[in-house]
């Protein structure tokens, strides 16, 4: 190879870790602590092990935000093999459904998903090989010879990331080692980590690999502090113990935080990424009161999570606090590493910088996706010409910066986590009772979004509303069954398409006396765990 | 080119930059104010104008640290030239050398090196073609069609940058896009620069292209604050009323901050990044009770400057000044986008990480050079193994951190400039009094070290001190010139070789009662500026 070319891989920030500071705490989680020299002997070992197993397929993790999800960031890759972190909220046969169509070899999956994984693995022809953590995990370490297999080719396979399939099933987002160490720079160079940062894990590491934070934070060598359950006292106490300074997650995790009974201010600030949805005033302003630092990022799978940041300007301290939660509000502008974001209206031109001609987003940079796991249409519908299409609407305000107007693709977002009203529609139309359905969010206080169902049943036909949740709940995860259904003829225009606009403008007038509501807290689960 | 496939270039900073933070302050230089997106409006219509004179070769320009050499960094890139920033502290026989062996066609100058450049340019058979700073710069800049060339390939040749000479000539050193754009990365992340950062231009931005800072400080859309000349009363004044929140500077320079009449605590903390000597416990202790935060970074000219940083561990803030300031004294680890830095002993093994065993220090990684310009002999010896060579001698510490011994090139570090033992001998040998002369480093409380010369004159000969130092001044820079000269017999191996150690000794112990000293003030003149 020429003098001064290295492929770049994020597993190489363990390396430099491990070298440069091999003594000093990487993990905490629970009572185990893992030194950098100690999570690289570790992640080498478990390479090992797997890539006595995999064959070369991919390797998948069922995991909670614990050791054993860093420890695959880094040891799938290094054992050969592409890495599938899957969504813990999903239901079994969703799950089944990324195991079958990534062709996963091994599956790595905590005691706590026991249940999910025998009713997933039971439903396939041909289940991947299971590992559990615990003695099977760790016999995996302690067996596994130390290998560390990194590509020549910078833009090999990483890992695959399941959206959450707007249009029907998920599609499998394939990472390149070379996206995902120049985001990770990216996070960190954004987000000022250094050696004395203690970033909490507040953010699902399956979420776009943890928006490339699990490399970020390594490439710092900063500390991670993993929570398996984002339950508000715990994080407080963590914040307060390890002396915390990063966390990232959605506005409803902030929420979360600022609400818990233990909140109170913190000694040193702590700098806060969220994204998924805007976060509003209330919660910058209780947050900043708090000692906590928000800074507002946007980005998708597609795009190795934030590919856009709502850079601070130091001029806008001098505005008041309400224009300072609009500036904060806005998705901003390209991270550091991307190329600069459009707003391409429908006739295929830029929008005008007015803040008010709207257009699809569209994103381009290194930290673009190689592309959709065997679905080649779909990875050309999504960038015809290079730039990725979004599906978000948005405006491009005079001084550059880009602001979400609507989403094109039917979307709900719930505490942080994407749900496709079609797929919520099909599983109600699968009910023997519904004529047709459709389905939109509708604001909550707690999840940001929730969706709301309208339902025609077929003539003489009876179901409650409690039976479809029932229904929904059987065949998705739990987080995506509807928290309202109402029933009666859907407003449609003159060709037959349902307006969701008027049952949208119908739920902000139905908002409190809602007809037959359902518990979003009990249904909802911990939604973030 | 495939989906999500950019080639790195540090100019996309600069795109970047006036995409997201256009209205904002980008350079600051005496009354000059330019936003990010007047800076790239420049810089591609400078980069229009330069294109349609250099005919493919190379552009060199000799400036003090004002707006001139900022823009040079992006548009000579755009251009589609490599940049050559010439040291603005060599004398017209080395310039005119580095304008030959680059092969430069235009040679951007600033008014205050008329003199130099019509000496260097006079001593030229093809002389490149002048362009000076003034209204030769602006017609340049108004006349030129918008133009920003970037290489398919990023590895493409950026910028040659020429080392000191340690072995006689200057080398020049080929940087390519892809080690200044990660480089950039870096430095941006290891000084936590943000677009609320003020950088201070202490640093000449000749040095290692700035040690990348014009592109880093652009990446994170900080303000560019020029400094021409290195004067302390300047550079508080600056400190004080822009705010400056980043600096970088030799020790030398850090001690003049720190002595100076007006030096005085700061109210937000001032990040420092010094390198090419260690900073003393005693400078450290000031730079603290002033409020300047001081980083140690270590690197070559040959590595895209810092390759190694002295990373700060929090765990160390409870060890007393002296342990912190001996902590701080190492040359530190590989930064995150560096290979481990491996020491490398005789026997070509690496040393035990034992604190006392001592090698030659080698790096690697993306921010290593392409290669001397047209020297592919030197190139080869420098990397025998893709392992570059620094040519220092150094202990790798239990913890994994570096720390410099010794040089194995026998170079003085003079005010932050390296200057050749055998350069200047060689200037001396050509004195036709001398008939053999050695030249080693001495301690010296302004400038770190300064050259001492040992001369034997032919039998019979005679001449001064003072007319040997003027005699080199005539040829070298004059920082360059002895700043002691002692005449007698040199003392030597039965090989007839100087034992130069016995010299170092010599001095040492004639420290305080020189036979022959030179006012080193005087010879020195303004050395950063």
């Amino acid at each position: 190879m020429a003098l001064s070319y290295e492929p770049l891989s994020p597993t190489s920030f363990l390396d430099r870790a491990a070298a440069a500071h091999g003594t000093r705490t990487a993990v905490v989680d629970g009572d185990l602590r893992l030194t950098y020299a100690e999570l690289r002997d570790r992640c080498r070992r478990l390479a090992g092990g797997l890539a006595a197993l995999h064959s070369g397929r991919p390797v998948a993790v069922l995991v909670p935000n614990t050791h054993v999800g860093l420890e695959a960031t880094f040891a799938v890759p290094w054992s050969g093999a592409p890495l599938v972190a899957v969504n813990t909220r999903l239901a079994a046969g969703e799950v089944a459904w990324i195991l079958e169509h990534s062709r996963a070899s091994v599956l790595v999956h905590d005691p706590v998903f026991d249940d999910l994984v025998a009713d997933a693995l039971g439903r396939m022809a041909e289940p991947p090989q299971a590992v559990r953590v615990g003695a099977d995990y760790e016999r995996l370490i302690t067996w596994g010879e130390p290998t560390a297999i990194t590509p020549d080719d910078e833009r090999a396979l990483l890992s695959i990331n399941y959206t959450s399939g707007t249009t029907g099933n998920p599609k499998g987002v394939m990472y390149h080692h070379r996206g995902a160490y120049l985001q990770a720079l990216a996070m960190a160079g954004h987000t000022g980590l250094s050696p004395s940062s203690v970033h909490l894990w507040t953010l699902p590491m399956f979420h776009c690999n943890g928006w490339c934070f699990p490399w970020a934070v390594t490439a710092a060598a900063g500390t991670h502090v993993c929570l398996p359950r984002v339950e508000p006292a715990r994080i407080w106490e963590l914040v307060r113990d390890h002396g915390v300074t990063h966390l990232n997650g959605a506005p409803t995790v902030l929420s979360m935080i600022a609400h818990a009974p233990e909140a109170g201010p913190v000694e040193t600030t702590v700098r806060v990424a969220t994204g998924g949805a805007p976060p509003s005033p209330a919660i910058l302003r209780r947050m900043a009161e708090l000692g906590f630092e928000v800074t507002h990022l946007y980005g998708l799978t597609e795009t190795f999570g934030p590919a856009m940041i709502c850079d601070w300007q130091s001029e806008w301290n001098d505005l008041d606090s309400d224009a300072q939660a609009r500036m904060k509000a806005r998705q901003g502008v390209a991270n550091m590493i991307s190329c600069a974001a459009r707003v391409i209206t429908d006739d295929g031109t830029d929008a005008p910088a007015d803040g008010e001609t709207t257009g699809q987003i569209a994103l381009r940079g290194n930290n673009v996706m190689l592309g959709y796991l065997r679905d080649d249409q779909a990875t050309r519908d999504a960038a015809p010409d290079g730039w990725f299409r979004t599906g978000d609407i948005g405006v491009m305000h005079p001084d550059g910066y880009v602001e979400l107007r609507d989403r094109a693709k039917d979307v709900i977002i719930s505490g942080g986590e994407n749900i496709a009203s079609v797929e919520v529609e099909q599983a109600i139309a699968d009910h023997p009772a519904v004529l047709e359905v459709a389905v939109i969010a509708v604001p909550d206080e707690r999840w940001g979004e929730v969706p709301a169902a309208y339902v025609t049943l077929h003539e003489g036909a009876t179901v409650t509303a409690e039976e479809i949740v029932e229904h929904v709940r059987g065949r998705l995860a739990r987080f995506k069954a509807p928290k309202r259904v109402e029933f009666g003829e859907l407003p449609k225009t003159s060709t037959g398409k349902v307006q969701k606009y008027v049952l949208r403008e119908r739920a902000t007038q139905d908002q409190g006396r809602a007809s037959a509501d359902i518990d979003s807290q009990s249904s909802h689960g911990i939604v973030q765990s």
